[in-house]
């Protein structure tokens, strides 16, 4: 039982992953007596601001001189992973993980649990594959990769016999488990972030989400308190309880008219709760250390509407400090740009979401002068 | 003219002392494409997260290896400063820590701009000092010294004759110039922190501040928009046009009915300015690196009521995590506790300002159970 600060300075964090989402964990966490430790490449954006920064070849030694072990990704490190859980040191626990590893069991789990989701199929084989989606969805649906799908990678989307037949030859070579999905024609989709600890279950309200090409491109809220947020709440507290979950999560949903759809969650921190940083009484940063070091949770309750645009595929010389007019910058340091890639952000806040709205669209016009399209 | 981001990359800002201010200052830099230099021992808490950091020794190679030079305390480095202004790099400029470094300069440039402050005499001789304490101010008096005030120190409480008697030994002892100033009975203290470049001033609403001993304990506000504040803001605007100022600055004030009085300006980010990290669109530290940097400067505005308290003379393990119930915690991570020091602070957020109120009364409860008297 811990009592005072002194017992958070004996506390040595390992993150598995240093992206943008260690990055920001380790900024927030700077402020307690906390040591933090990253295993990754020395030049990834967690590891320039760590105490220390671990290759990943030598996970073993970091778990070892680690007391808690948590992981800002959950698609890289598996042996580290499966390493720390083993150890005991793993939080968010294996359980989560191994349902984001093959996406078939995370749709399992769902109907399992009677969780809402889009209808589903899981085949191994293409022709099973290319039935489906003739005959159960008559061609409306997106096809998606069992493993190693993020930020809309592996993901296929199909609205007609040609969009079919486009893809059959990429399809033809995949060698994992295919799940062919309905494609939800949604009236928007929007995501809750939430943090749970062994005693407590609390969440941030939610945001209206905008993805294009599969990533997101900005948010904002909060969603009126209404039917449809009930929705939301009750479901990440089903998913985070039958998990006995503990750190911060992200479930990103469908919604039409007023049912609610789980698209997938993420078992970590999650790009839709950035603006968290600057809206919110404590960020989900903050929120996931405090949960898995075991100090009370913060209060998510917000301080002001607010939102986030991410700025994707584009150099320092490429982002007009004109932004700053609107917002407050990340800039995630990384050091290659590449196309599709999240190089920063830009967190919002406003008097209301009227206001919220129309800065993110003078930021998406002046970062996005063309449009996002050819960036992603 | 800087357009993009790129430009704000080739900047590496050099801040003289590596104490909280700057530490916090880094801590919101680290969003920025920035590059940052401390001067000051290497466990300093500043020099913990710099990008390099300088013996003080060295200050002649940090000034020169930056384009710009600021400083997070205008009473150490004198040198640096000195040096760093001469290349044209310091910002601030050095006009304002002039007037720092003679408390007797600062007071007359009240005078000379007719800014309101307490009424004073300045002596050099110990018997001029008794003569105006008695015959002046009828023992109701605060000496202070010339040189190296801040925090209280060098400044001598005076209610009656024998409290000047017990001081006498002190001053007789003091080289520099003294300051014989009236002590006010004031209302409250509050103070303002404002920010300006070369094109623009703006302010954060200003906060009631409760101090003792002559160190802050604790500030929250905004306070209600009216006559006061006006004339506050009115005040911190001449200060900084009549410097040219760059960058942030706190202005104290002592208020009795509808009298504004300042007590002292600081020039730079201010201890009453913590809460902006938690309660404003953009914190105090953005702001000043933004003014120095010739950024656009960000809002002002505050999301919610809020405040601090700061956590004084306690170790960590003196530091119950029952605090951490009531608001977020800065620990700076300094290497040897002292009476008076300031360890670290809680910035609190609340939906009004009883609301601030009853948070601050609870962590003052749990951080200071018999008093923060024996503390400081």
């Amino acid at each position: 039982m811990m009592s005072s600060l002194h017992d958070l300075s004996d506390l040595r964090i390992c993150i598995l992953g240093g992206g943008q989402l260690g990055w920001m964990t380790i900024l927030e966490g700077r402020k307690y007596p906390l040591t933090f430790y990253v295993v990754d490449e020395p030049d990834a954006p967690a590891c320039r601001i760590a105490d220390k920064c671990y290759d990943p070849r030598d996970y073993r030694y970091a778990v070892d001189s680690s007391d808690i072990v948590t992981f800002e990704f959950e698609h890289v490190h598996s042996d580290a992973l499966n390493y720390a859980d083993e150890r005991g040191k793993l939080l968010p626990r294996l359980s989560s993980v191994v349902l984001k590893r093959e996406r078939w069991l995370e749709k399992e789990f769902y109907r399992k649990h009677n969780i809402a989701t889009p209808k589903f199929y899981i085949h191994d084989d293409l022709n099973e594959v290319i039935s489906t989606v003739k005959n159960e969805f008559n061609y409306y649906t997106v096809i998606k990769r069992s493993r190693g799908g993020y930020d809309g990678k592996g993901q296929y989307f199909i609205k007609s016999k040609e969009d079919l037949e486009r893809c059959i030859d990429v399809l033809s070579k995949v060698k994992d488990v295919l799940i062919v999905e309905e494609l939800v024609d949604f009236d928007f989709e929007a995501s809750l972030i939430a943090v749970r600890n062994n005693s407590r279950f609390t969440n941030y309200p939610p945001t209206y989400n905008y993805n294009e090409g599969g990533i997101l491109i900005y948010n904002y809220g909060p969603l009126a308190e209404d039917g449809i947020v009930k929705k939301m709440v009750e479901i990440t507290k089903k998913i985070s309880d039958t998990l006995n979950y503990v750190g911060v999560i992200g479930v990103e949903f469908f919604v039409k008219d007023d049912n609610v759809l789980v698209n997938e969650f993420a078992p970590r921190v999650h790009n839709t709760g950035h603006y968290t940083l600057d809206a919110a009484t404590t960020s989900q940063f903050e929120q996931h250390l405090r949960a898995i070091t075991g100090v009370e949770l913060g209060d998510t309750s917000l301080l002001s509407y607010g939102g986030m645009v991410n700025i994707l595929g584009l150099s320092l010389s490429e982002v007009p400090l004109d932004v700053l007019r609107f917002g407050i910058i990340y800039w995630y340091h990384k050091k290659e740009v590449r196309k599709r890639r999240k190089m920063g952000h830009i967190n919002i806040v406003g008097r209301d979401l009227r206001d919220v709205e129309t800065k993110i669209s003078n930021v998406m016009g002046i970062l996005y002068p063309n449009g996002v399209k050819p960036l992603i």
